[in-house]
């Protein structure tokens, strides 16, 4: 390198207003790391998703040259126009860069929110509130001795033990309530934690850990009632937006783990901090939670390598449930606090799907129940109360709006409903963010289709004939919206002039491929399963997770996301993880439930399944290549 | 303070050789703590108790004047040969400083030696070796599941448990062993430690928290041998010698407790690592740890405010056992290991009075026992299986050779042994480090008095008639050791040639009030309890203590450090609380007999005893003022 080259370069981010100084040669993407500007991305910075689109303002020259994958990733007009992938570029001087909507990973909608679900309130941990006889010389009991006796005496709890952290500080405490205090027990068993004084302020936070978002559901124990809720992007995207591009940067980083964990501690603790202050409380004010999410995500929050989860035989580190300390975990909730994590099912079948099964209870269900919960992993169960299967496959990321060509997850701007007129091709949709369809809008300022929003073109595209059965691209239709770019088949959407990145949106013959083989994959799972359990059909759908409330049950059904169910037996729940999380946190029979179930429901590995690959061929079509739909037959074509 | 003084002066301490930079105005005593150079102290640096004399080598102009307090402490010779008090003397100007031997803390002779004891064994951790099936994807179980259940089936253990922290690293330690693994397994209940293929290395260690000095005794736990002993300088020393002074440290100091915690984990943490590198292995070795102290030793050890145990009503926080994860404790031990501290009796009684009674076990005696634990604090147990009882009495530091003229710790040079011919009225003595009597020595280098040597000389002085029954000296004999001193009696146990500091060792008029302070409130202690218990004599008395085991027991007696017991019946026995600490680490029932016995023990508070005054007030003479004494009729002076 040459002498005379300068080492630090000036960057500055907009619109987030971000600035600083960089080393000669980091990437876009380095740099917005280090400044705290978090771009979107999936590859693990591999140049292969095309997702980290950024605009140079100024001194475009300052870089280095548009390399292959960019000129893969890129149009000639978006090149033109000053646009680079984060990834791939290199700085060599002072640069302004713009990140456009798109790529912005803040702007995301949190579409996890509680529902509204009575809970029988059975709490972990309870509150006692008692005045202590002061010591005097000839009763110099030890504090904790005349605490253990007033709660054996006054509440009958025996056998108490008390956390040392509590025991630390318990002589100040007591003498400073005046011999007054709160206790709070968990389990019956164990004083977590003492306050002077009568306080009835007490919560606990329930924690559903999402690949792609965080949320904090903040309870209060006495009542059971949600006193908040708080969301956040999960930060862990920023070094791989799927499962396995995780689980690879474990294995490829030394401290791969411990950044990953790191980045999920730091923003519970950032989420519980802001949830009690919502409710007017402290973090400390946090006595108890309960954690779900996939076996990954639950590796990582322990932080236990997640890299046996990813190869054969895909064993995890502990199936069962586990309470740990807080502390133990680097959360700064009260110091005595435990943490209650959710069982696991199998090395794909994550403590989020046991949240699914408490939230829903299959296993007091007659009806057979079909539960498809589609995260950027397809999670399955099967059953009733006699028996109860799950299992897992690889839907892809089609349905959260990734390896979709002008794909986006929930964000203002993506399109989540679509309609085509069979007649005349013509096309109306919504976008995130505003209450009317397109034609009525003066500024549409479309910027792509978000999940439920490509199941809906899909499946209006099918009933039109766009597409036919097979997933093919009707070669004989005539519409001026149908039309081929560079060799492959696509389908206007949304009109440049209706979009805020001035292109117009399309749904391409790779984008319906993707979403067969999204929705093929839970046909055929829901399929084999249904053999393995000897039955026909099935008597309910159950849609769960964010992306399930969203999605057009209709729609769902014509492309065949799932077998023939009649639509009025199909159900959206929302986020029945974080539902479940919070069953958890505030029942601990459901606790003990959770553990049962998630030892009774029987694992199907698929991909070892005989015959699995036919029945997955044959779920690609829309809805299947044999089998009978008898209630669609007034929503499918001819 | 003049613009043009200079801000910095080097120091340099010797013999240690430690140098550095230290800030005008500060303190030699000051200097010392931040390079590392232990300076004996006892009174908090308030320039009382005249023990950090050090002697300027260079450059006495550029310190502070002598002050009132060193007029005091320091004799006319000692001022001319440049003896200043290191907490007295401030610095303004390079200097080079000597610290003779007996102010130098680290030239502590450590006494504390484990007994050879038999001990049953039944630790709290035991070890088992397990081979594991290795997953399958047929048999895709937790590794921990996989763990537990091979536990359960080959040893019965079921219930069990996991540490966190061994969770967390499970999947590596099993692939590592190739799914053989050795694990530690506390109370049967939980699994504390997992190691990769079979190993044979575990420890516990046995730790006795003095107030002047730590010990450790490494364990092996499989056979119960003692692999290693490490002893230390209590640290904490150095911000007060006595209990109560660091407890008015904790209170003057918002850092107090802090520091003085930090300061004992520390020395743990070394002294476990130097334990386990004698038996060549690593800290991490060390599976389980059994801790005993005084009240004192025992709250700043857990981080407990000690501020209450010196006020009315001297509660303390907490009175039972505790069994506490290392790691909270700071202690870097294996990670998953617990601490078990022995339960305290009251305020002034701590777990290593509690020690000493499961060493002892005068709980399973006819006879009635006196045990006798002169430790800076005298603790004194006394009665059978029928009934116990416990007291505390402030001894005065006398026997630890502090309030002594020429007092001193256990230290080479120190006078342990002591005889006076009543008829020439001249002295033997022995030093610590020398195999012979000061005659047959040509080198005899003698420093001070330490506690069994002061025992000794008033024993012999009141033997040979140089003080009478109320201590007062005998102004009639007439011998050239005996003299007077600016109005105050002193008699001369090494001359100024068998010294080292080139001046006499007496033991002076205020020295043998000093002695009468401390043995009178243990006789009247002794006295009151045998009251409280309906006794008229004590079979037994047991001398406990690392000083009660070089103490002679015939010049105790003739002192009357004790009630009249038959010679043969009074034993030394040692460290007992160590001892007491090594019987909890390797024998679970002790421990739950410790704390059977810590509640079963009555403790009499002797300060609201009535009468105790007068009591005391008979106790102060030789042996006592109206006792009888049959046992030392021959030993007695007419």
């Amino acid at each position: 390198m040459p002498r005379s080259k300068k080492q630090g370069h000036k960057v500055v981010f907009e619109p987030a207003g971000r600035r600083g100084t960089v080393g000669d040669g980091e990437t876009i993407r380095e740099a917005s790391r280090k400044l705290g500007v978090p771009i979107e991305g999936i590859c693990g910075d591999k140049g292969s998703c095309g997702k980290c689109r950024v605009r140079i303002k100024s001194n475009r020259g300052a870089l280095s040259e548009v390399n292959d994958a960019e000129r893969k990733l890129l149009s000639a007009r978006q090149r033109r126009g000053g646009y680079r992938l984060a990834c791939q570029t290199r700085i060599h001087g002072d640069i302004v860069v713009f990140v456009p909507e798109e790529s912005r990973v803040a702007k995301q909608v949190v579409r996890k929110a509680a529902t509204e679900r009575a809970i029988e309130l059975k709490p972990a941990v309870k509150r006692y509130y008692v005045e202590l006889t002061p010591a005097t010389l000839e009763d110099a009991l030890g504090d904790w001795e005349r605490l253990k006796g007033e709660l054996g005496s006054r509440f009958s709890l025996t056998d108490l033990t008390v956390d040392y952290r509590v025991l630390e500080n318990l002589q100040e405490v007591v003498r400073k309530g005046d011999w007054k205090v709160t206790v709070w027990v968990w389990m019956g068993t164990e004083v977590i934690r003492v306050e002077p004084g009568l306080r009835d302020r007490g919560y606990g936070l329930a924690v559903d850990i999402g690949t792609t978002t965080v949320a904090g559901y903040l309870c209060d124990l006495a009542g059971g009632e949600v006193a908040a809720t708080e969301s956040g992007f999960n930060p862990q995207a920023e070094y791989g937006e799927d499962v396995m591009s995780r689980i690879s940067y474990t294995m490829n980083n030394r401290d791969g783990l411990k950044n990953l964990n790191r980045a999920i501690i730091k923003t519970i603790n950032l989420i519980a901090g802001r949830a009690a202050a919502k409710a007017r409380g402290r973090r400390k004010d946090i006595v108890d939670m309960a954690v779900v999410g996939n076996t990954c995500m639950h590796h990582l929050f322990l932080n236990m390598h997640p890299g046996y989860l990813g190869r054969v035989p895909f064993a995890p580190a502990v199936h069962h449930s586990l309470n740990i300390k807080a502390r133990d975990l680097g959360l700064r909730i009260s110091p005595g606090a435990y943490v209650h994590v959710l069982p696991i099912e199998a090395g794909f079948v994550g403590a989020d799907n046991v949240g699914v099964l408490i939230a829903e209870e299959p296993y007091n269900q007659d009806d057979i129940v079909l539960i498809i919960d589609v995260g950027t992993n397809g999670e399955l169960i099967l059953g009733n109360r006699k028996r109860l299967l799950s299992s897992s496959c690889a839907t892809g990321p089609a349905f959260e709006g990734a390896s979709i060509r002008h794909g986006l997850r929930d964000a203002p701007g993506a399109i989540e409903k679509v309609e085509i007129d069979p007649g005349t091709g013509e096309v109306r949709f919504k976008v995130i963010g505003k209450d009317a369809w397109n034609s009525e809008l003066e500024d549409v300022g479309a910027t792509g289709i978000c999940g439920s929003g490509i199941i809906d073109a899909t499946a209006q595209m099918f009933r039109a004939g766009i597409v036919d059965r097979s997933g093919r691209f009707n070669k004989e239709l005539e519409t001026p919206r149908l039309r081929e770019n560079e060799g492959e088949k696509e389908f206007v959407i949304a009109r440049a002039d209706e979009t805020s990145t001035g292109e117009d949106i399309v749904v391409c013959q790779g984008d319906v491929r993707n979403v067969q083989l999204g929705k093929g994959a839970l046909y055929a799972g829901a399929k084999s399963m249904m053999r393995h359990l000897g039955v026909e059909k099935v008597d309910r759908v159950i849609l769960a997770g964010a992306f399930g409330s969203y999605i057009d049950r209709e729609s769902a059904a014509v492309i065949g996301l799932f077998p023939d169910c009649p639509l009025d037996k199909v159900y959206a729940v929302g986020n029945a993880a974080g539902d479940g999380a919070r069953i958890a946190l505030l029942n601990i029979d459901k606790r003990a439930e959770a553990d049962e179930m998630a030892r009774r429901i029987e694992y199907m590995e698929l991909t070892v399944e005989p015959g699995f690959n036919k029945t997955f061929t044959r779920s690609l079509w829309f809805p299947h290549m044999d089998d009978d739909f008898p209630s669609l037959k007034d929503l499918l074509p001819a």
